[in-house]
């Protein structure tokens, strides 16, 4: 949601010239500020973001963004297993990326291409594998046996117009360089399998981009943390539709909310979540509602369509605004990190948050935007700070000293 | 730079009551705040100061002020060698410092004196030495051979109308005992030959000063810290006439870019370092400027010189705003520590802080300032967050996460 200023937008940025009634609301009735979601001018991914808002330190416990994608997805991680973060994409003849996310193809498509991936058993080892796709173009590949390793390297350039990368060890262990001769196999195979799909046949005679290869990164495991509710002693629960965001939140013992229609893209279904939030907010403690929709827009540098999505956010928090009771919730609005249209990529620069609610310090800011918030009461905080900020709200921290 | 308020100027500081159409112009285009360099409360020395501006953490990898001077001033610090940053000074018969800079000697009548001390050997010992003077009374001497420690004291007593201190081990070692022993037989031998030497004659003739002593502290060894190219993949240079500074830099890997008429005093040559940096910035991505001139006139007391440098190096940076494209370069002004012209010491109070270029959330400072920065739109960072915020809006921090 947060970006930097926009040369077309004469130099604001897309929250700052989108209508958003409640945003505004709850930063005029609310306490707001900025925050660096892991550091000052570190960039943070989705993952880490949501360990620092869930109140972990993810420079020490982050590990690997596999594991989250996985569970995210339903696969069962155990410890031992290494997890991969996939992408079904498209490549030429050469292996060079053509596209990175086979055109984002529809969930239906990738289900049924996912399902042919199944049965491959990698060369001479008694290795298993889970292949499970998420949401469009978005899968997780799981490999459990004996001595692996998640010290191995990515298959994903990151960059259209570059090959495919061989995964390589990062180590010099046995158990590295056998994780990657294993996955390079596996990778193999499923570009043959893929290659010679009906349903890519099927997308290329429809002018859709076939989705003939898997790209993979972000090798992790399970990492070891204690749930909110021995942390905190909350219920918390989660509405999201992205597996990797569902992940660390199951890792972080919180209840997962499906919700039909929610997909994780603009055209999520963001009333039907906000409906499902202010439901499960009748049994939890704490809920975290995430939509990943307006990052979607900024990875395509479509500044109007982020412009969209943010007002469709703020009906949604309408919604929420009319079906809470602030004399004794308290709602807090921010992104997980600024992500700019013009780079396309995820930035460093701060967040804006506002917190509203019964027993706030409320200031004097009345919009909710990247600048507007950094003249708020909270200042300027980390991550890693909410959540204690937001527990200590509801009488849910504990005194340290006497 | 920055200082406290001051009664003769309405308890205004000399930055606030300075005329500089430069620094406010880069506030008003740009995002303000305030910057503990090291932490609140914390007085940094120039060297942790500028080992955090540059994103180091000073507080765990800084080894000593001795090894940047002499490594800036050109003395070759290897691993295991202790450096000290030496005074030229001004010592009665009693050893009592009358002048801690020999009424701030001028180059050639240090270059002269030094060049006297190269020869002499500590008794009874194998160890070598490196004398070298830098600027004005600043000195560094480096100590080659077995068996040393930087676990010894200083001599320096820092403070007019005290005695030389005898330099002592700081910890039961017996290296630290013999590098204390050196530095004592070594100091002696120093005052001999300073004070029967021709120079001096001729100086006090002339009503200067003596530089009759040397006084040593901050003995120190090589840090190890990872080069910004390493660490952003940046090629980064400095303009400085300073060497403790331009010990650091070098350190840190940085290019050091040597300028004519540059003498880290009131009398520098300002623009003739302008013009160095933005010729060095044709060919490196990071170039810091350091002026040492505003703090000599803050250790003397002396504001109205304060408020006249800090004016020309406002016409320096109106020289920067007028060949630099800030459409594709970012521009920070800022100072590495308070100094107060009242208690003529460094102090804990956070500094000023200014960035400008394309993409900044530019705030509504209007002036560059310890106070009117504190409004602005970075609110309170740390001097080790600099560099990361800067490197971000550069595109050259790594996503943490995924």
């Amino acid at each position: 949601m947060a970006d930097r200023p926009v040369k077309e937008l004469s130099w604001k940025t897309p929250l700052e010239v989108a209508h958003k009634p409640a945003m505004d609301k709850i930063a005029k009735t609310g306490i707001c500020g900025i925050m660096d979601v892991i550091a000052p001018g570190i960039p943070p991914g989705s993952d880490t973001a949501t360990l620092a808002l869930l109140g972990y330190d993810a420079v020490k416990v982050y590990s690997g963004r596999g594991a989250f994608e996985a569970i995210g997805s339903g696969i069962d991680v155990l410890p031992g297993d290494v997890a991969l973060r996939c992408n079904f994409a498209t490549v030429d003849d050469e292996f060079v990326v053509l596209d990175r996310r086979a055109g984002r193809i529809a969930n239906e498509d990738a289900s049924k291409l996912a399902e042919s991936l199944q049965k491959i058993k990698p060369t001479g080892s008694s290795v298993k594998i889970v292949f499970k796709n998420t949401v469009q173009h978005r899968a997780a590949l799981l490999l459990r046996g004996p001595k692996l390793s998640t010290a191995v390297g990515d298959s994903d350039p990151e960059k259209v117009g570059e090959k495919v990368l061989e995964i390589k060890a990062l180590d010099n262990s046995l158990e590295a360089k056998r994780t990657a001769e294993i996955l390079n196999d596996l990778l193999q195979k499923f570009h043959k399998i893929l290659q010679e799909h009906p349903i890519n046949e099927k997308r290329v005679k429809h002018g859709l981009l076939p989705a003939n290869a898997i790209l993979c990164r972000g090798a992790g495991t399970v990492p070891n943390i204690k749930p909110l509710s021995e942390v905190y002693g909350v219920n918390a629960a989660c509405v999201s539709a992205v597996s990797l965001i569902k992940g660390v939140c199951k890792v972080a013992g919180m209840k997962l909310v499906d919700v039909n229609g929610a997909t994780g893209t603009p055209q999520t279904d963001f009333m039907a979540k906000a409906k499902a939030a202010v439901q499960t907010l009748k049994t939890n403690d704490f809920v975290l509602l995430h939509v990943k929709a307006p990052d979607v827009p900024s990875h395509d540098g479509n500044v109007k369509q982020k412009i969209a999505v943010i007002e469709k956010i703020d009906q949604m928090l309408g919604y929420l605004l009319e079906k809470v009771d602030l004399n004794e919730t308290y709602l807090a609005v921010t992104a997980d990190h600024t992500t700019s249209s013009l780079t396309r990529n995820h930035e460093g620069d701060p967040v804006p948050i506002a917190i509203t609610g019964p027993y706030i310090r409320c200031d004097d800011v009345t919009e909710f935007g990247e600048r507007t918030c950094a003249k708020g009461g909270l200042n300027r905080i980390r991550g890693i700070d909410l959540m204690p900020i937001l527990m200590n709200l509801i009488g849910k921290t504990r005194k340290f000293g006497a």
